[in-house]
């Protein structure tokens, strides 16, 4: 990290740098301009955001700038090529498949989920999604089916060769949830639920982490470092929109994401493009946009009837418009050089 | 709420909307105008969002506008009169007094909280704040000392009069944490983690609700919300800053929430200038400023010896700084009608 | 327009809503749920703002939703058919073609940008990029070469058959950039420069109007009718990236705009990746995500030498790299049906 | 500034940014740290922004980190005591007394802006604000008096005793505002018009300069050296809300803004709780707290009869609320040790 202090900073204010640095067995390396002296600190190993802060709060000093980053595990240097993360069915992110998660927001009956399956299975989809454990806004919203939901989608799943991805919300609901499905979901709202990313580190399981609400690149990275840290390398990241300022969209889908991460992680990166959008119109666009900027994959919303969904209606395809949505993504993917 | 359609919309656009309404068993009540015509929807219960999502994926419907707002234990007209949280010690929220918390960010030895404690309380603290379990964006930070922090925690505070505030952060954790402390914290990151909202609803023991990183007022009083319905009525809300887009400052920590907030709910509200900011530099104005803006209360992250503390040491009050806050906290209180 | 009342307003307060709708010579539709009475106004015209302001300040009404859209000239309801900007050299925004104008950040010097011209020409670039006149947030930053940029830009266009659009920045300048330019780019800082706005609305040259740098999809669309209703229908619209709070990137590109802003209006839509992103790295994939997304258009920062550049040196592409891209932006197009 | 190189880079890559600095005549300085190696490059002056972009392209550069900051002349380092700012009825901005600014937002009529002058004077106010150049998110929306405007505005504050402070929107109308008013405001959407700040920068009377939308501050203070450097040294900053993601407030009001711009400035601050919440109930905590925050001042909308107003209605006071806030203001001034 880099120490920079403020103008007219004396020799007894470096001097009070230079002996915290030491006093944390710190090698400091002091650099006078004309303005400003800064001092590099040396040697920093793990728990940076302490000792930036000790630093940080000495009188004179300006701010601290940190030089490593924060992740290590996840970090394009600790492993060069790309991870692959392979689904039970033989789904794969992070090689030239572009691997496409389709099926309804929420779980909501035996009917709804085995013709959705059908549906997006002969499409060409290779994963099936869906929420039993649903988080939401209100207390009063429809909460999933929860065990039920999970024994559904398994069904579903399997009577098309497809795998499944499904939410996890609570730590007391992991060990379930990893019985029935082959790859565990942390939403957006839960990026930095810490013990529950500590708990989806400690099983075998791939592990689909979403980008949080208004996640930095850096923090959902961290997130991704809890998981792998704990044991389990098969993280597969999710971009699905950030906060902004206009009511106009639910989220503002942040594609430049994918081929930032991609430069900073080994590990694969997809994009959702119904929750990043909110709006059945811009889903089809956004995905075809995310597939061009590199995605490994993509989560699509796919309704047979969105009309009575109890959830993410406005931004579900039906199944015909999935179909169309699957032909074109095929030319793209083939235009970047990727197969769906 | 209401059915906003698009200019052209023909009688069977309209007629299609009617015929959803008449299946949920809802009134409807149209409006045409010049350019767009506007069914409003009478009769919404409880689960708003489903049933706004099921009108606004009809073809031709533009958007749908809520009418009522979702949370209703929490808001004005369930309860005019306003809420006031009582802690063990007598320390009050909500009344005429403004309620100061005040610690370290982190609880690291018996010697740091005893004389944090033994500081706050000389100066008119009422709180003892601390953090016991911490969540940290790197897993390689240091993440509390647990239940031994909770202990020292209650000792300290015992000694002093003071009642304890700390944060949750698992539902495996809600027992022991309620077992210490007077009031349990559920922290921003955890401000949508619906099942640890829904255990700290069960419990008879207030709780202080930061509001999420970029959460919208609406989001964080439904929060409450979940609170409540599982039947715990002692909720203090906390504003501590909101994500923005300038690195200078950690958050903008938003005042206007405070009168805001106080419009729509009868909850107390409270301020965190420390978290909201961070930089100490700021922590006295914005403390004032708060008082000034109508908080019911303060959290304020005082060490002892801020250079060496493991967590927020730069936003962290010196106790000589602290004492001479409190002396301006009373004045300023005290031309607004309160007391400190 | 809809005015929502508070819960428990009286007859009363109805009443005034309605005297205030008479007043003014507008239609109210009176409406009473169950939690709250709400009042449709109809017949309003052209100042919706004031009048929208007129009813929110009354005692007792919550809130007022507008429900037709500000701006009018300028939605696809006054011309569904799509606006066609053709330019000098036949280059085309909103029909098949994805016309590429590419070109230096600042024209510095005749070398440069007889060489970038040369070589953007070569690659398929229909229109020449450059600024002559700089707004930079430094006084002390290079502020472009101004009229003999322009004349540069004009020599370096007509030897390779390409158009130019060129920025401008101040009322007094419109003529003389109108002169040498065959698009006159209004950037993100000045979208809500009214004055501006008019002036070149009062010309007869076509528009570039970059998005404000936190800009709503309607404040962007109402500037756009401040060009439209001054008598000027030749606007193109450039998303180029809004502010958001990770610092790893200069802004956010929001591609999402792209098809819904299509959704919206009849004018065409181009993307910027280079400020839309601020890396050299990201501009590639962004601009075939933009393509993919269904862009018009796209703005590329090249330079000769990036390493010498007088400004945004590391978001240019070199010659190379943009010929590169050229042949995938080919590829990328036909698989969604388009030219480049 | 310093020049940060990926983990890996190689000693032809250090040589490469080592031969940068010599060809631009700086001084580099190099350290190596375990992962990676960081030069220190000093003796910048001007243009640190290009030349901060042309180590950033470099290959294997990481990022390029800001030393010293980009405003000089307007920093506390050239300047360490504060200015004071002074108009022509001896009102004063920064020194210990909290200058009132009152009046509507917009001239409507010689009958309202000579009632509003007449209450806000009577309340203690000692500028009159108003506007006679609006700017309009629509073409439609009323645009203001113009010079009629003015005049209205000087005629009312004359009057009274009062100074005029009024927005000028174009370079062509300097002069004109600057023979009627005291103080020229340049608004939020014109903050980095940089024309239009060098043009106030030539005359001599002072300028108010609102932040803009989402300006940082460094942004903001960066435009206020461009009037300084200009040769106008008369500048006031005026804290009026930023854009954020909670569309329940028109602004979030930043009011950390005032204490941390105070602390890198000598030029005095105001806050605009009018515009910074778009609500009339927080108008006045936000007053207050503004100035409990440290504010030399106010801008305060008051209009005699809102429900008539043609702008901003909605967030204006009465005449009987002013009187009752500048009360209130008077006591938590003293608080603060400061006067009304």
């Amino acid at each position: 990290m880099i120490v920079v202090l403020k103008p007219h900073a004396t020799d007894a204010h470096i001097e009070s740098v230079l002996a915290v640095a030491t006093a944390l067995k710190l090698k400091a390396h002091l650099s006078k301009g004309v303005e400003r002296t800064v001092i590099g600190i040396l040697g920093v190993s793990a728990d940076k955001e302490t000792l930036m802060a000790q630093f940080a709060q000495l009188e004179h000093v300006e701010h601290v700038v940190p030089i490593s980053r924060s992740y290590k595990l996840v970090s394009k240097e600790a492993r060069p090529e790309s991870t692959i993360v392979r689904l039970a069915n033989g789904a794969t992110f992070g090689g030239s498949e572009v691997t496409v998660c389709a099926g309804p927001c929420s779980v909501e009956s035996r009917e709804q989920v085995m013709e959705t399956a059908a549906g997006v299975a002969a499409s060409g989809a290779r994963v099936l999604r869906g929420g039993a454990f649903k988080p939401r806004t209100s207390p009063y919203a429809f909460q999933g089916l929860k065990l039920e939901g999970l024994k559904l989608l398994r069904e579903a799943a399997d009577a098309h060769g497809l795998a499944v991805v499904t939410e996890v919300l609570d730590v007391r609901d992991v060990a379930d949830v990893a019985q029935y499905a082959d790859m565990l979901q942390i939403g957006a709202r839960n990026m930095q639920n810490f013990t529950l990313l500590q708990e989806v580190g400690n099983i075998h399981k791939p592990v689909l982490l979403k980008r949080g609400i208004s996640a930095t690149i850096e923090e959902w990275l961290m997130a991704a470092e809890y998981i792998v840290v704990a044991g389990n390398h098969e993280v597969v990241l999710c971009e699905r929109g950030i906060r902004s300022y206009d009511p106009m969209t639910r989220n503002v889908l942040d594609l430049s994401a994918i081929p930032l991460v991609k430069s900073l992680t080994h590990l694969p990166v997809v994009v959702d493009p119904s929750h990043g959008t909110g709006a059945r119109l811009l889903v089809a666009p956004m995905a075809l946009a995310g597939v061009a900027a590199g995605a490994d994959g993509l989560l699509i919303e796919v309704h047979p009837n969105p009309a009575v969904a109890l959830s993410d209606g406005p931004q579900s395809l039906t199944l015909p418009l999935f179909a169309d949505l699957m032909q074109k993504l095929g030319r793209v993917a083939e235009a970047v050089g990727r197969t769906v």
